[in-house]
C-alpha cells in the first residue's frame, strides 16, 4: 500500500510493506493536490525574503527552502548551503511562485528530471494543459517547463504556476516572438525584457535564455548535418545574421541579471548550438557556445543570480564524457541540466530510450537535471501517454544514476524491491516498482486470479522453472544440512550457509 | 523504400532515397521467409566440411561460412577467420543446421542481439512458436534462444530450426528435467548426454550449459538478496547440495566437447550464480564461477570448440566495466554475451529499458552478443508485442553501442537519416528508422495529410518554431550575403558560412 506522509512538512510517499518491516519512504514531488480553479496553498509565502537563495547561502545562511530540501534529500542542511553558495547547486524558487515546494539542483543532491508540456500553435486548452502538468509531476517530474505557444499563452502559464508543486521554467523567447508574429527579425531587447518581467512577475523559476549564440559561432553551423536544432537558438541565430549585430541577450546580460535577482530567476543558460544528430556531436560550434556559458556563468553569479547550463542533444555514447567535464571546467561546477543526449539517431519513435542511455550514463558523470525526451520527439506534439513514457525512462535514467554514483540511500528502493521479489510478496513488489499499475497489469495478464499473487511463480519460468523457489529450497535444504551435520558432528559445518 | 538484395548471396535490406542518392544497406537477420510447412532452404548444405569452424579457422582456411560473414559485416573475410581462430569470435553454425545464414559473434564486429521465446508450461502452439522466431528476426534478432517447456518440446524445436535463417540456441537442461518430470535429484549425466545428442542431431546451433556451477559455489549465495535466479543455475546448484557431488556437465565436460566438436555446437557457457539485483552484482559467487567458466573455455577450446561465455543479470552502472574487464582476462576474450545487464531493480514493467541502459554500456566495453529483455521480464512470460518492444530496445543498444567502438560503416545509417531530417524527406526518414511503422503512425496522428510528408515543420514545434526550418533559411542568407558580400567586396568573406 501506498500513502503520502510529511516529514517536518516534506511530503514523501510511503510503501507500506506486507512483511511487517518498516515503510520504504520515497521521493515524491505530486505535490498536495487541488482543485483547479482554486490553485495551491501558498506553501512558501511566510518564508519570503529580500535576497536570492544564492546570497543568503553566500551570507551563511541555511534558508528554510535549504531546510525543507535536506529533509527531502536526507542530507544535512549545511551541505545544501554550502553546494548553492559555490554555485553547484541551485534552489530555483521565484517569490512569486510560493505553491511550489523548495526542490535542489545539483551533483551532489538526487538526479532531478524536468518534463516539457506545452501546446504548439494548433490545439489544447488551458484545462488540459494543467492536467498535463499535474500528470507530469505525478510520475515524479522535479521540475515542468511551459513551452507553450499560441494565443493563450499568458492565461495558460498563470494556470499552470498557481497549480504546480514544482518550480516552473519557460524559454521566454517563444512568447516574445509570438508578440512579433514569428518573425524573428522584429524581436528586440525591450521586447524580450518586458516579456521576462511579465513572466516574472507570474512566477516562473527559471528561465531558459540562448544568450550565448554569438554571431561569430553561426557560421560554425553551416557544413553541420542538422543545423541549428535548438528553436531560441535557431530564433536568436537568424536574428544575429540578418542584422549583422550581436546577439541582444548576451549584450544586455547584466540588466537581465538584475532582473532575475529582483525575483531570484534561475538561469537555464540555453545550449543553442547543441548538436541534433550524431555527426554533429562535440564540434566547434556546441563548444564555442559552452565556452561563452561558462563567462555567462560567472558573471550572472556576480548579480547573486543562480545558474544551470544546458546541454545535448546528440551524442554517441563515446563522446558524453568529455562534454561534462568540459562544462564542469568552464562553468566552474554550475548544475549540468542536459536533454537526454540521444545516443543513436536511428530510432524515431523510441528515443525516449535511444536517450535515456545518454541521460542515465550523462547522470553518473554528475549531470545534475535531465530533460526528458518522449517517443514523440522529432515526430509530433506529445500526449499524455507520451508524457508518461518519457517520465518513466527518465526516472529509471536518474536512479540508475544515483545508484551509480552510489548516492546515499538510493540502493534501499532497490533493495526493498529485490527482497520483495524473492519473497514472492508480489503486490509489495507492485508497489514499490516506479509504475505499479503497469507491473501489476502485466502479471495479471497471464495470473490474474488472487491466489497467484502470493504464489512462489510467475507464468515466466512456470511452476517448475521458477528458479526463486528453487533457490528457497536450497537455502532450506542447506540449513537443515547444517543443524543435521552440526549435531552429528558438534562441530565444523561443510557448507555455511548461513554465517 | 525498403527492398531485399542479396550481394555476393548475401542478404541486405536496401532503403532507397527519395533524394537519388546512393541507397542505404542495413543488415538484414529476417531470412528469406518461407512456407513454415516446407520449412527454409538448406544454404549451407553444399558447405559442409568435418571440421569446426574454429579447427578451419586454426588450419589457416576461410570457409564459406566465414566468407558470407565477412561480406555481411563489410570487413576483410582473414579478420574473420583470424578473429575465430583466437577464440575472439564464434560463428555457430551446427552441421544440422543448413537452412540458417551465417553470422559471427565477437567484439571486433557488429554487437549482436539475442531473442528468448518459448512457451512455459501452460499453453502456446508449434506454429505460434514459430511465428514469435519470425517476428523477432523480422526485428533483427540476430540469434533465437528456443527456451520451451513443456510436452511438445522435442517437435516445437524442430519446427523452429527448420525455419530459423539464424542460428537456434538451447538450455538443454530444461528438457532433462522435463524428462524426469521436473524433480532435479533424478537428473543424471547421462540422460543430459542423450538430451544433448537428441538436439545436436536437429541442430541447434548453440547450447547454454551450467557447467561453473560449482558445489563449494553454491553456499556463497547464502546471503544473498536474491539467492541464484539463472533456472539452470538453480537446478544445478539443487542436484550438487542434494547429493553433495560436484556437478555432472563440469566432471563430464571434456566428454561434451567431443560431442560439440562432432556437431560444431558452440558452448554458451551460462552463468548459473549470475546477480539477479543490484544489492548482488559483482559478488564472489559471480565472480568464482566466472573463474571457472574461464578454465572450461580453455578446455573447450582444446576441443576445438568455439565458446562464448554468458554474463549478467543485474549490475549498477559503475560495476559494469569490472565484468567485462574480469571476463576478457579469465576467458582469454572468448565473446561474452550478456542479460542486459538491468541498471537498477525499481522498473518492473519497464525492464527493457533498465536493461537497455546496461546493454549498450557492456556492449560499448566490448559484449559480443546482447540477450534482449522484455517489458514482462519478471513478471510473465512475454508476448508477440513484447518481443518486438524487447527486440528494439536491444537493436538501439547494440546500434549505441556500434557507434561508441567507431565500428566502421556503423554512423553511416544515423548520418542518413539525420540528413533526411534536415531535408525533410520525411518518408526517407520514416523508411530509414529502425522500426518505419511507428515512426509513420506517430506523425500521422497530428498531420495525416499527405503534403505534410514534405513539410518543412512537424507539430512538435509547429511551423512558427520550426528550428531546422529556421536553420535553412539562416544558411541561404548566408550564402546570399556571402555572394553579395564577394561581388562587392572581390575581396574576404566575413562569414564563411559554406567551406
Ligand atoms: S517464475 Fe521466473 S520470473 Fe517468475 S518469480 Fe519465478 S524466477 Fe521469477
Ligand atoms: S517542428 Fe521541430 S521536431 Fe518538427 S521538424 Fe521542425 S524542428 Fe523537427
Amino acid at each position: 500500500m501506498r500513502r503520502k506522509v510529511y516529514v517536518e512538512g516534506v511530503p514523501f510517499t510511503e510503501v507500506v510493506l506486507s512483511d511487517g518491516n518498516e515503510p520504504v519512504r520515497l521521493y515524491d514531488t505530486s505535490g498536495p493536490g487541488s482543485d483547479p480553479e482554486v490553485g495551491l496553498p501558498p506553501l512558501r509565502a511566510p518564508w519570503r525574503s529580500g535576497r536570492t537563495q544564492l546570497a543568503s547561502a553566500r551570507a551563511g545562511v541555511v534558508t528554510p527552502e535549504m531546510a525543507f530540501v535536506a529533509i527531502r534529500e536526507g542530507v544535512e542542511p549545511e551541505l545544501v548551503r554550502a553546494e548553492i553558495a559555490a554555485g553547484r547547486a541551485v534552489l530555483p524558487a521565484n517569490r512569486n511562485h510560493p505553491e511550489s515546494e523548495p526542490m535542489v539542483i545539483g551533483s551532489r543532491f538526487l538526479v532531478k528530471v524536468n518534463a516539457n508540456i506545452g501546446t504548439s500553435a494548433v490545439t489544447s486548452s488551458v484545462a488540459e494543459e494543467v492536467d498535463k502538468m499535474t500528470w507530469a509531476t505525478r510520475w515524479g517530474a522535479d521540475t515542468v517547463m511551459d513551452l507553450s505557444t499560441g494565443p493563450r499563452i499568458h492565461e495558460t502559464r498563470e494556470a499552470i504556476i498557481r497549480n504546480a508543486p514544482v518550480p516552473i521554467g519557460t524559454v521566454p523567447i517563444y512568447q516574445a516572438l509570438e508578440k512579433v508574429n514569428g518573425d524573428p527579425l522584429q524581436l528586440t531587447w525591450e521586447l524580450f525584457r518586458d516579456t521576462v518581467l511579465e513572466q516574472a512577475e507570474q512566477g516562473v523559476d527559471y528561465m531558459t535564455v540562448h544568450a550565448g549564440v554569438l554571431l561569430p559561432y553561426v557560421p560554425l553551423t553551416a557544413e553541420r548535418v542538422t543545423g541549428i536544432v535548438s528553436r531560441g537558438g535557431s530564433i536568436m541565430a537568424a536574428w544575429c545574421l540578418a542584422r549583422h549585430e550581436e546577439n541582444f541577450l548576451y549584450t544586455n546580460f547584466d540588466e537581465l541579471c538584475r532582473i532575475f535577482a529582483e525575483y531570484d530567476i534561475t538561469f537555464s543558460l540555453g545550449d543553442g548550438l547543441r548538436p541534433g544528430s550524431i555527426a554533429d556531436a562535440n564540434d566547434e560550434a556546441q563548444f564555442a557556445e559552452l565556452r561563452t556559458l561558462g563567462e555567462l556563468t560567472h558573471r550572472a553569479w556576480e548579480h547573486d543570480v543562480q545558474v544551470m547550463v544546458e546541454g545535448p542533444g546528440h551524442v554517441p555514447m563515446h563522446k558524453i564524457k568529455e562534454n561534462v567535464d568540459l562544462q564542469v571546467e568552464l562553468c566552474g561546477g554550475a548544475p549540468f541540466y542536459t536533454l537526454g543526449p540521444l545516443t543513436t539517431d536511428v530510432a524515431p519513435a523510441y528515443d525516449h530510450i535511444t536517450s535515456a542511455i545518454g541521460a542515465a550514463m550523462i547522470g553518473m558523470f554528475g549531470t545534475a537535471m535531465l530533460c526528458y525526451v518522449t517517443p514523440k520527439e522529432h515526430l509530433g506534439l506529445p500526449n499524455r501517454d507520451d508524457v508518461k513514457a518519457g517520465m518513466i525512462a527518465y526516472k529509471i535514467a536518474a536512479h540508475a544514476a544515483d545508484l551509480a554514483k552510489g548516492h546515499p540511500g538510493a540502493q534501499e528502493w532497490d533493495d526493498a524491491l529485490s527482497k520483495a521479489r524473492f519473497e514472492f510478496r508480489w503486490e509489495d513488489q507492485f508497489e514499490l516498482a516506479l509504475d505499479p499499475e503497469t507491473a501489476r497489469a502485466y502479471h495479471d495478464e497471464t495470473l490474474p486470479a488472487a491466489p497467484a499473487k502470493t504464489a512462489h511463480f510467475c507464468s515466466m519460468c512456470g511452476p517448475k522453472f521458477c528458479s526463486m523457489r528453487i533457490s528457497h529450497e536450497i537455502r532450506q535444504r542447506g540449513m537443515q544440512e547444517k543443524s543435521a551435520e552440526f549435531v552429528e558432528s558438534g562441530g565444523r559445518v561443510y557448507l555455511p550457509l548461513t554465517s
